[in-house]
């Protein structure tokens, strides 16, 4: 299977071809200046490339008049949306050969249809602006996430968040795309159809769902919405042991059902980075000592509480109860508290890792009953082979997802040796796939910073698959993403 | 882009084949006696055809066998799963030149992972045989049919039902599949990963998810559970006007959110050929006269009752009164009667349009807004262009679904002309499709009786899209479909 690889035998962009795109593109279309390309080079995390360009298209026909363009001068293509990713999936490389192609100028809503529940947005429309222009109706697209992502990278990533135990993740949102196919033709595939039942073959889109601009570039989507949650309640809870999570999962969803949306799963190490790096948090625990683990449970409603209605906060008191009265219950303790106070102290442990040391950052998965386990397996595994490291993970434990952090206070001699990340980062991923048979890659996708581990663990059947669909429709190569 | 189609170039399967299968599929594992044929080779809608033999093979491996062994005898594949199907998709033409390929013996049940929520299945495995495996767990696969298919044809149908509204499709909950792909080798693809969050590039899975085959054989498949609903209220309610089901069903997602877990139209003539045909069946209208129109309305809660809790009835009687109070309210009137009683009503609907006399069914869809409007176009449009027609209606109008039927009481020398159904199937869905922007398969999937459909209404580069990648991967013809 041959794949047109505009790197490997790249020529170089002129004047012409900027001349060509200004066309196109019109004021502010087309950026070259170091200083405006400076926000596109970047990734999120740190990693920084160089563009030849940043090319800013209006509409699906210019985006596929590019394409088309950049397949025939050999000129690779890298689509970014939010670039909010963690995986360097969005950014150029640092050959400076390579051009951007954002989606920030198609950010237009075009149309919410209240009854059917279901909206057409451009790629490049934030998730805040999304929710914002949806408040009124008591609608939301129900993906929560710390970042603020555009729809377009969120599609391409499959991203998953907080609320994915009540919501699933966005694929399971995602009516239809339009998308510029990487092929010569720039051919547009629409699948912008907003039927809830539809089943009359290949469901296209799929292709384009969570595979990071492999076969092309997402345009435009028709998403589904919910409604807008009106009631919550939230509580801290403190197991006995980290083994007993397993126990409280399955108890509270025979309990609670669709009321629970969120049981995020965090480490005392993480609490007390965010605690100790975010000085306008408070702890939840008051006084006392920080727990070596606890739960983060949210309950939902999706009306406004009625009258004879036992409030949620009730609710979620009496089900605590009820698990305490049971012998051997898997609980410490559990604390009450709102929503506002609780979720801002969730949300800041991922700044507080950060600010901790040197981080070495992994996005994993497993079933369910699994992440305990892994969880205990490494304290022991890390305190032999890498002492030097803390374990500060946290993450969305409901769904088997752990954002497995590991922590070098200082940096040592040894953490200091070239390859000392890569060795880590390969001994982490082989005992998370191959002990325990989780993912590398629960929510953030694949980019350059996961690259090997797809070409490692991915099966062979399923690579050769994906390399014979690609090289029948979409052999152009696009994005960062080698399959 | 040219697939190996054995039709095309037929050469006989001989005793010699027989022995071969016969070796590998042991005893009862080949039938060619007509008699041992005849459940095989008869649709469920009547439709008969002939089979050269039926194959029931008991593991993926015999599966993957067959079909390579059958690419290179050129003998066409029928994959036969629960054989429930309404659109002619798993039984074999009339030639009496194809071989069915069925699932049955593969309904073993291999694992349940209660705290995952996750469940490891064979493709011939039941929807009920499941679901009683699952009681004990308070645990459900919850994809609600009248029917009562097999794991394999409900993936490759991707089935929706009636409780859709809650739990949306088989697609969101097949977590992986194994599966044979139609290619020379019979080659096996394993995607039997059991993870909620795993986004590592294509989700090849989805490749057999609704596409009936046209890929290859589901063999076997990771299910993703649900909390089985303890709590049920149903009522019926009966709006002013049919236009009235949209402030509905958007006023009920307002005040019921996650307990909203049906939304069931029901046309008047459905509902009067249902008591007409179904003695045992009382009208839950008692004296009254049957309404125009009716919804079925269900809620759920995925919990026992809590002492504090009003209960699910109580929900559903304020809620009504709620609606009711409003000014313009949508609703004439509203019975609130037992599960027991008024599901049973609702799935007579079927039973008794089927045997009011000659019926001419579709599976349509909309957009929900358009559902209304569509039915009543279609009131007017077939009083001038097709008297002898009753619509009776009814189906999942809270997904935009619609079980279109339409009756002749009497064969009429109209309806007895060559060609008159072909017409009539060809009108209502141009203007289901074409005019209303709908889908001529809601959830029933592709098979012989929708297959000019689809070669009409697929977007050229949908199908184009498909063709290659059949081409790339599965080019061996199996299954009735064509694209």
């Amino acid at each position: 299977m041959d794949f047109i690889s505009p790197s490997d035998y790249y020529v170089g962009m002129n004047t012409h071809d900027l001349n060509i795109f200004q066309g196109w593109l019109g004021d502010n279309g087309v950026l070259t200046d170091e200083k405006d390309m400076a926000p596109y080079v970047h990734g999120w995390r740190g990693d920084k490339g160089k563009a030849a360009a940043v090319l800013r298209p209006r509409d699906t026909e210019t985006v596929s008049k590019i394409i088309s363009y950049c397949a025939r001068k050999k000129i690779h293509i890298i689509p970014q949306s939010g670039n909010t990713g963690l995986v360097a999936a969005s950014s150029p490389d640092e050959s400076g050969t390579q051009v951007v192609l954002t989606l920030e100028r198609m950010n237009n809503i075009h149309k919410i249809d209240t009854i059917n529940g279901s909206i057409h947005v451009e790629a490049g429309v934030r998730l805040s602006a999304l929710n914002e222009a949806l408040e009124e109706y008591h609608l939301c697209f129900p993906i929560d996430l710390s970042a603020d992502p555009c729809i377009g990278g969120m599609i391409a990533t499959n991203t998953g968040g907080s609320r994915f135990l009540k919501y699933r993740g966005v694929r399971e949102h995602v009516m239809g795309v339009k998308a510029v196919l990487a092929d010569k033709q720039g051919t547009v595939i629409d699948t912008m159809i907003p039927l809830h039942k539809n089943n009359t073959g290949l469901d296209t889109k799929q292709l384009f769902i969570g595979t990071n601009g492999i076969f092309g570039v997402i345009t435009e989507a028709v998403l589904r919405l919910s409604p807008a949650p009106a009631q919550m309640a939230t509580a801290i809870l403190i197991p006995h042991k980290i083994e007993d999570i397993n126990a409280l999962l399955t108890t509270l969803e025979k309990k609670c059902g669709v009321y629970l949306s969120a049981f995020e799963g965090m480490s005392g190490n993480a609490m007390k980075a965010a605690l100790a790096h975010t000085p306008s948090i408070q702890s939840p625990f008051g006084q006392d000592p920080v727990p070596d683990y606890a739960i983060l449970l949210e309950l939902t409603r999706d009306w406004p509480k009625r009258e004879k209605e036992q409030s949620l906060d009730d609710v979620l008191e009496s089900i605590l109860e009820e698990i305490w009265e049971e012998s051997s219950a898997p609980l410490e303790n559990a604390i009450i508290g709102p929503p506002e106070k609780l979720w801002p102290f969730r949300h800041a442990l991922s700044e507080g890792v950060q600010k901790s040391g040197a981080l070495y950052a992994f996005d994993l998965s497993f079933t369910r009953g699994k992440v305990a386990e892994f969880l205990r397996y490494m304290e022991d595994a890390l305190a032999e082979e890498y002492p030097e490291l803390t374990i500060c993970d946290f993450g969305h434990i409901g769904d088997g997802a752990v954002h497995f952090n590991l922590v070098a206070q200082k940096k040592t001699s040894k953490t200091k040796v070239h390859g000392y990340e890569e060795a880590l980062r390969a001994w982490v991923t082989e005992i998370a796939v191959t002990k325990f048979g989780g993912s590398y890659s629960a929510e953030h996708g694949l980019g350059r910073k996961n690259q090997a581990f797809y070409d490692k663990y991915t099966p062979a059947d399923v690579k050769e698959i994906t390399r014979v669909i690609k090289g029948a429709i979409a052999p152009i190569e696009t994005g960062v993403v080698k399959v």
